[in-house]
């Protein structure tokens, strides 16, 4: 990595989050194709792409340009849904579905958030390997508990990185120690909450995070339905995950037409506020006509549908309908925290539905999963996710290994194998988000 | 990582393979269950496992003692189904299935391998990122290109792992560039690569290596059967991977029963030799009845069947069956050439295999998938793949990085969580083959 300026002329715009980045640019340029500028200039100013050059404008002399070599610069990542009190036991419990698996792990891990001690020791490991993941922006759930999600908050405004927080509503259909005390109780905490939140970070926004339908009260749903009218709040919950799951809604509300019916019905379902539901792996055609009408979000997480034995998401259905999809770790249902793994998981699982369930929608290409990652997720944060101009610019600097290859490799082929290869050759260097540089 | 003397004692054994490490042992006890010594004492004598102690015994005392204070001992791994001359193209061309893939990917990267300048320097970049994987133990298929092939036996040998390594044989059904001259032609190059290589190396073996039906005449089939029984060669190939490809074959031998017949009726399906078949992911009750009579490995290469879109063996069936059963990363048709990762594909697809096609059949376990790597796939070489006494002692030290979690893990959750996590967090540390320090 070499520094250098570009030259100097006068009134040249010189704030912090104005400069250049100079490497093996690659970016979607729509869902089926990369745009990719070898040895191309990456323009910021105040935060904000001003396109990719071949040669870099004359305009644009005078900004500081970091020259990142042979490395590649992709758009950085947003992991559309993730617990981060989950993360201590990822990789565990992966032998059980669902339901048993949130009694089992879930609920007896997230219960020990009610210590700020332990809250702080273990949302300080997450935060610090979010920061250094190639994830740059992330929609997360945290626990019941209002003191350490407020804690997870202050730790993550602290890296740099752009993220919504949800502090979680449950009330009923769960152990004790972690249903909060009817729904009064679960919505004057949440107001608490957003009064010591809302507004008050820079990089870090409230979310409304009912758990799911089952353990949160029709009143509950209600007083949650009213907080996000009144502050025109994002929510975030989880859809027709489980086929056990689903079954369980229809005989919680008999009322529902389907499973989003039971969250459409008290207003969380996309019309107040932006709305992203993790999962949609058995969503019927009424479901998904009412994402569509009410431009619900969906989190596609295909290695959490695979580990806990769920199903795999008609992502590619729901792309051609234009849907808004991104993808989802879903820590700890999924068990890596990295987007190229998620990519690649995706992927995959989209060619086992195609080849074992249903051939009549068709595998997801690389250039597929690199846009949910990346334009599809990000979309969910603003013009984020690209590095056309007038996106905020979030940027990965990858050191991909391809020099442990025995011939040359185009940038586009670097670019595909790393989605592949992220977890075992190269590594991720350098990361910015909004403009701003956290290593 | 600290060595020391047990103390010293008369008459006691001190060979270089001799020696005693200490730290937290896990290996399978069965196929359902670990064995697990916190804190225990690996013994190994002339290269060969003595056993697990939790505390020394006398007579052992004298022998120098690793102790790798809180690191993880594992057996090493054996992947029974992997493409040396693939590995410079891993993670693309992910969106074909078999036939295409062989044709686009394959075959054009694999006849590089007639220039030696080439197949060195590629083959000299996957022997160094064998050594240091996960991987001990692996059964291997080269190029038709017996000089070249050669070259990939002296590189390995020179590394200290335990390998089979495979010209391959083909002459129909390909492009003129990689197919070898008529059956007469490819069987003088068998010979005179066995006479090369059988015998003439300490960790190194030849094995035949039919690439599979569509690529081999009769005559060539029946030659490669001779050679067999005549030295007593073990054999490799594929089988019953892809739909298409199945048909193909039928085509080709109207007058087999089923793929695996094809082989049997030269006799190369196990009657005269060991033998590994890769995939058998739609073998029919009767290939399945000839692979059990036969006493026929299967290589199941769970990453590849899904890259390739080639389907999911039914892994639990053939173990229910007492089949002998390993795992394959199969690069390229798998990309990643962690055995860790391998496990945890395995387990993956396992559970969507029972979720999407076919419950009666359950998915793998963390245990089971930890054995096929080890005891299941090592087997092929002998006693390998557990501590148990009287095992060559093939053995991983991992560092797994445990410390990066809130609350204490017991041994047995640290390797479950390490066969998910293996490729974001921890790392491999050290690595024994048959006794012999690698690294």
């Amino acid at each position: 990595m070499h520094f250098c300026h570009a030259g100097r002329r006068e009134g040249s715009i010189m704030t912090k989050q104005s400069f250049i980045l100079k490497g093996n640019i690659c970016y979607s340029k729509s869902k089926e194709e990369f745009a990719v500028t070898e040895q191309g200039y990456l323009v910021c100013i105040d935060g904000i792409s001003q396109g990719v050059y071949e040669r870099l404008p004359e305009q644009y002399a005078g900004l500081p340009v970091t020259d990142y070599g042979d490395a590649l610069i992709l758009p950085g990542m947003t992991d559309l849904h993730i617990h981060a009190p989950q993360y201590t036991f990822r990789g565990l419990g992966m032998d059980l579905e669902l339901l048993e698996w949130l009694e089992t792990h879930t609920f007896p891990e997230e219960s020990r958030y009610q210590e700020m001690e332990y809250a702080k020791k273990a949302y300080g490991i997450f935060t610090e390997d979010l920061k250094n993941s190639a994830t740059t922006r992330a929609v997360i759930f945290a626990t019941i508990h209002r003191p350490a999600t407020k804690l997870l908050m202050d730790q993550l405004e602290a890296t740099g990185l752009k993220t919504y927080v949800g502090k979680v509503n449950m009330d009923r259909n769960c152990a004790d120690y972690l249903r909060e005390a009817g729904a009064g109780a679960s919505l004057e905490e949440t107001k608490k909450w957003l009064e010591e939140t809302m507004g008050r970070y820079q990089n870090t926004k409230p979310i409304l995070t009912p758990r799911f339908v089952p353990t949160c009260s029709d009143e509950l749903m209600e007083g949650l339905g009213q907080l996000q009218k009144q502050y025109q709040l994002p929510a975030q919950s989880h859809l027709s995950e489980n086929l056990s799951e689903i079954d369980w809604v229809k005989e919680l509300c008999p009322w529902s037409t389907c499973y989003g019916d039971a969250y459409d019905h008290f207003g969380l379902f996309g019309k107040n506020g932006n709305t992203i539901m993790a999962h949609c792996v058995y969503s019927s055609e009424e479901e998904i006509s009412l994402i569509e009408r009410n431009g619900v979000y969906i989190a596609h997480c295909p290695q959490s549908n695979t580990n806990l034995s769920s199903g795999i998401a008609p992502v590619r259905k729901y792309l051609d309908r234009g849907l808004k999809v991104g993808l989802g770790t879903d820590i700890a249902g999924g068990a890596n925290l990295s987007m190229f793994r998620c990519i690649a998981d995706a992927i995959a699982v989209s060619k086992l539905r195609w080849r074992l369930a249903d051939q009549s929608w068709k595998p997801l290409t690389a250039e597929e999963g690199f846009y949910l990652a990346t334009v599809g997720g990000g979309s969910f944060f603003g013009k984020v996710g690209s590095f056309e101009k007038g996106y905020e610019l979030d940027a990965l600097i990858v050191e991909d290994g391809h020099e442990r290859c025995a011939r040359p490799l185009t940038v586009k082929e670097r670019v595909e194998r790393y989605l592949y290869l992220a977890g075992e050759q190269g590594r991720l260097t350098g990361k910015y988000v909004a403009g701003q540089k956290l290593f």
